[in-house]
């Protein structure tokens, strides 16, 4: 027997668009976020977690939606007068946000896990969803450059993604262990839908799916030349399906891209995949569980 | 001979007071400000320096001078946030001031020493007298209630002083050394001056005094009873130039305590000390110096 529980693995801003949708159309528990904190990392003596704060944010109404990341009502004095100390500002923090990192960074120190500090969190921010971090342990993207490995967030805001990316690799997520709550979601009663939301494949979900016990344990292999395209130009839709291949049942195609329907060769619910407001997000995220419910029920029970 | 060198022994809002006062009425670079760190704390998992950052903030001008600490045109969002977020609110940190403390912590736990960060720091804020915290290494202020010993800012902020003062000890000073900015303030060349600020003499000025070499390493017994007084009601400048009895040549005594002069066995200069406005501060400023000079003419030469 399924539950009513519905999972989705999210990185930053476009996945949780569509979680936010989830979790206004589902029952208000009935949903858990594993997010991706790959791009995690520590800066000005603080834990950062930029996919962890999105949901977060993005579920609890304070997300700033023009820019997608970082608080609404922001100020950013904080950052201002850093740059008159000299410090270093390529990584904007604003002032709001920066109490959460703060607070996670004191809280980790303290022997706390991610998990449970993200749970408390958003506890405090009335969050009825389950938001866990993929990992309690430390998994770090590293992104290979002819000039050598840097961190994710070098690479994504500091040089703006211009390095030319010749590998990804996940570091740490080999002797990673899920967290409890990722464990607690997929175990025991098989959840009603998986549900990979429409973030980056290679940057975003593939940290998630390189946590061993979750997928296997199967080696993530870098998309050497890809992430250019992923980052600069539009993806084609079947080597998204390629790249998931054997993990999904089903995909969401958007309607601008019909034309490649008849190259993939798994069941697809063809949809306006573009959230610009929350009434879309709503509309996609129903448009999903209803797709999943329907590949649920053409599959033999397990 | 003596030096040009003014020094001035400080605590916090008072005595940042005369300092920017003596900052302003000596050639730019000739005032050392020795400031006290036995307030310094550790807080949100931040390093904390209070009486430091009160005098880099009045001597850059940046002091919010309405309430004697902080910055002016600061904004509040950080903490707003942190109160959402369940954290602790009882130490009010602004956006801007928490800036110096994230830089200070990070630089810290990158191994550089508190006197050079605050050195690097004052260069940044265009400060040209040398402000240097009495010692590298850490010494607390502890207060001992019937309660038990609490930390100083527990006391003094988060209790706001409410708990019955039984003694006070100043955790770490027996075996902390001076920072090397307070050695070459000292030796060599004999300032033309030392200055103590009117900071509270037990809480603010005692520390730096306990400090070994400064002052040969006599211990400073906690004030049983006096801390109340101190912080309560008027003092009583006899019992002030008492405390500092075998360090003090001179003494600035208030003009509204002039009804006391007979009970002082020190020379004294009777002024308005009193610093509402900067040309107050200009102006006990020079008093203090003139009065430093006819003092030393007065002595033999070392």
């Amino acid at each position: 027997m399924s539950s009513h529980r519905v999972v989705a693995l999210c990185g930053g801003i476009g996945g949780a668009k569509l979680a936010l949708g989830l979790y206004r159309v589902l029952p208000a528990d009935a949903l858990t976020v594993i997010v991706n904190t790959g791009d995690d990392f520590e800066h000005l003596g603080l834990r950062i977690s930029p996919d962890v704060d999105t949901v977060l944010y993005t579920l609890a109404g304070l997300a700033d939606t023009e820019v997608g990341w970082g608080r609404r009502h922001e100020t950013l004095t904080f950052m201002q007068v850093l740059a008159t100390l000299g410090g270093e500002t390529w990584f904007r923090l604003g002032d709001g946000d920066l109490a959460l990192h703060v607070e996670r960074t004191r809280r980790l120190a303290g022997g706390e896990t991610l998990s449970t500090i993200i749970a408390d969190l958003a506890r405090h921010l009335e969050i009825a969803a389950q938001v866990v971090p993929m990992s309690d342990d430390v998994v770090s993207t590293r992104v290979g450059t002819p000039q050598g490995e840097i961190e994710f967030q070098d690479y994504f805001v500091r040089q703006r993604c211009a390095p030319r990316v010749t590998s990804l690799r996940f570091a740490g997520a080999g002797s990673a262990r899920p967290a409890p709550g990722v464990v607690a979601a997929l175990q025991g009663h098989a959840p009603a839908a998986i549900i990979i939301c429409p973030s980056n494949p290679y940057l975003s979900i593939d940290p998630i799916l390189a946590v061993p016990p979750l997928v296997g344990g199967q080696a993530i292999k870098g998309p050497t030349g890809k992430i250019m395209t992923e980052l600069g130009v539009p993806l084609t839709p079947a080597s998204i399906v390629e790249h998931y291949s054997g993990l999904i049942d089903g995909f969401v195609l958007d309607a601008r891209d019909r034309g490649v329907a008849s190259a993939i060769d798994l069941p697809l619910k063809v949809s306006d995949t573009v959230m610009a407001t929350l009434d879309d997000r709503e509309r996609l995220a129903q448009e999903v569980l209803d797709f999943a419910a329907a590949l649920r029920a053409r599959k033999p029970r397990s």
